[in-house]
């Protein structure tokens, strides 16, 4: 067998989903495979978009593939539904499926020149002004050249993965997943020509917040919230770490694209 | 004298324009204008428009004729500048102006059907989530019609003044100053297709908020905010009180907006 | 009976349509009225939108009520469907309707002060290039006020009945159709804050050609197409005339518009 | 001397840019280098990006360093200015230069089977519809996968380069030109939901024309025009042939973008 000892991530505090995670484990252990909640060799993750990323977050450097299964909600990534798991779960202990690899960036924050915090996103960091301010200042660099001052209600910095997100509501555009690209998305620019620019991902994206008269925040993949200060550089980087989604046959990207966005 | 007593508001916290200030107070008074702090027939703003929005509110039901004259701001509504203020007022206190009169919103938030706050809007009221909140469902009214439930960061209603303002930069349309009108435009909707509605002005439009997870703020004139909580309504519809600000010429609006827009 | 003399439009080459028109005919002839090619007293249009438009075309400065019944198109225009026919045909011939009254515009274009065209529009006057040109500038005036010089693909002059066809495409806002409003919407504008302007109805906009390197066209509700030539001028105002939609009951806008534009 | 023999290319039918290019044939050959029509090792360009276009197409396979002079344009790709150019001219001639090397693209058409065209583009090729169409429709595909359906006014394919071009009009995003990517951008879309796609440049994208009803046309980096009929299919995909444009110094490519942007 392909895989011996499997991990499951499944959305919390909802009853149903538990339930639909103990048939899983069930399943899992009928076939010969440990379920456990230290090393594992596959990752089976339950839900949407969110548990995914919070799955992700949780394996930290040690990326296992991972087959997503999408329980009620709107998943970009987590194409396998219910109907499908159970043929899904036995193509992939046979060793039976495709790899699709994502990349991720490191997001870290810098205070003075120390460092105050330090984040890995599959999908985004977005640096995002309070309920109050209305306009925030942010100053671009890439690989230290100077990019921009964007006056705005924030930036989005995402990954090709979560360009269909957040990325997509702001404006930004659509990027294949296959690609080596970030993409540095205003949020409702105060100056209307400044539009969202893709980039190489082996460059250094690094953002100063100028202003200072009101509260700033920068999240990581919707799931981390850091305070930033006048001054604090936010740096985003490709990560050397990679996430290996796994599904039993290969799911064409655009077939997923159409359905979620009702195209035609 | 068209005018007698004048009331003068100005940015506060810069002895930059506090010095000013102090000057056409000189300068009112030398012509024989007296300069109030109570009652007044004329108001001049020296500021920014978010100057002028602190003035309008003060002002509260009896909108006497404002003056704006800017300074240091990038203001669509303050036209005069400071090269241009001393004949300003000389020609405005002799009865030579124009009128350019201005509707403005009242904005009611109901909870429970108990009235929790009520506001005068020349702007805009904005429905906003918190920093940490992805998204916020918002259902939208008009005239007790359903029109949609909003997914999105939030909502701007929109004055014609507005449109120019926040409006703008969330890709909602301009709206000629003359006109009865509101505009409902969504910050960063999650459904692509949801977009800037543009209202007749003698409708009342209601917005309930519907999810319950994260803190959500309702700002008018980007000067007053407000949490609102799950089932909170906020109701907008035209004030009764218009807004009319002179000037001692009739300034064509397009090239206000040509200049601020840096259009061709 | 509340109409007697009833002239039938339908969609063109469609043996289908044609059918269903005759079934229609007879219906209405059972029913007691008379069909007719000449004076009638209620219009009866089978088809889309486009089918609606050139029946607004034809029947030019006589605009008789309306009765659309949709056929295998998206129209918004057209809300009757194939099913309800037979009991709206009923209810409108028993004087059980409600009515629903749209502003058109009157479009004219002068040559050196002549006037060389003239059209009515229910949904927009469109000023377009030709495929090779790569941009085109022209001249937006509003009762004579210079507006800008738009160098774009074109621009699209849009009633709120037409809010919902061209214009949003290009990124103009919804207009509600009570407005008395016209929108002026660039298509690819190469200036970026070049955006849409909501106007109120009772203003004239003018549209002069200015460059003089390819074809441009003027087409007007999709149908009319007229050649511009360098210093044209086209000049568009609200219609004395009105369209007068009928429907046996009062389908709410938003709900056609939250069925068109699949939201939520 | 870094490079000997130099081809003269600029902009036509102007008599300033004609009398420029004297002057520069006179310096160049004051310098010792032979201005030719024959084979170069260097093109010097005196115009705007339609100039560059031009001699880019010109030149073909053979691909030699380009300077590009700015006349009288807003040039993205031609950034030395007249009053750099002597200096300009000699720098580049003694070897003291940077390169930017800007990938292309292949633009192949098929009808039925059989090669019809087949162009190189440094900017964009675009498929659009003739004046009078309202929508056509047009299938896109990726490495054979079916991506959409686009109903619009045509699709514009474009490199990194041409995306600050007509792309940007269109509502698509600026695209770093170090990249290898191209990026699918409907103009004026029907369905408000497709919206630009970023793929990588080693695919290859197809399009073929569905609809039947009007002319349509592909035009190439906007000067190449060539009829569109139902069936044809365009392909596109990264050319093996790159251009090299080179300056004196190292511009910085985020100050051109601020420049030609009115960037803060």
């Amino acid at each position: 067998m392909r895989f011996n000892k499997v991990v499951l991530f499944s959305k919390p505090r909802q009853p149903q989903v538990a339930r639909v995670a103990l048939e899983i484990r069930a399943w899992l252990e009928s076939k010969g495979a440990q379920t456990t909640e230290g090393e594992a060799d596959l990752a089976v993750v339950l839900g949407g978009d969110g548990t995914l990323l919070a799955a992700v977050r949780s394996l930290g450097e040690r990326q296992i593939p991972i087959l997503a299964i999408n329980h009620g909600g709107l998943g970009f990534l987590t194409e396998v539904t219910l109907d499908e798991m159970y043929r899904a779960i036995d193509r992939v202990l046979a060793g039976e499926f495709v790899s699709d690899l994502r990349m991720m960036m490191d997001v870290t924050v810098d205070h003075d020149g120390t460092r105050i915090g330090s984040h890995r996103a599959l999908n985004d960091a977005v640096i995002n002004k309070g309920i109050l301010a209305r306009i925030i200042e942010l100053e671009a660099r890439v690989d230290e050249q100077y990019v921009s001052s964007f006056r705005s209600d924030g930036l989005i910095i995402s990954t090709p993965t979560g360009s269909t997100a957040y990325n997509l509501s702001a404006g930004g555009p659509i990027i294949h997943p296959s690609m080596n690209a970030m993409v540095v998305t205003p949020i409702c620019s105060h100056t209307l020509t400044n539009r969202p620019i893709v980039l190489p991902a082996d460059v250094r994206i690094s953002i100063t917040l100028k202003s200072i008269q009101d509260e700033v925040h920068l999240t990581v993949d919707g799931q981390v919230g850091l305070p930033l200060n006048p001054g604090d550089r936010v740096m985003i980087e490709r990560s050397p770490v990679v996430v290996q989604l796994i599904a039993p046959c290969d799911k064409n990207y655009f077939d997923v694209l159409r359905g979620k966005l009702k195209w035609g």
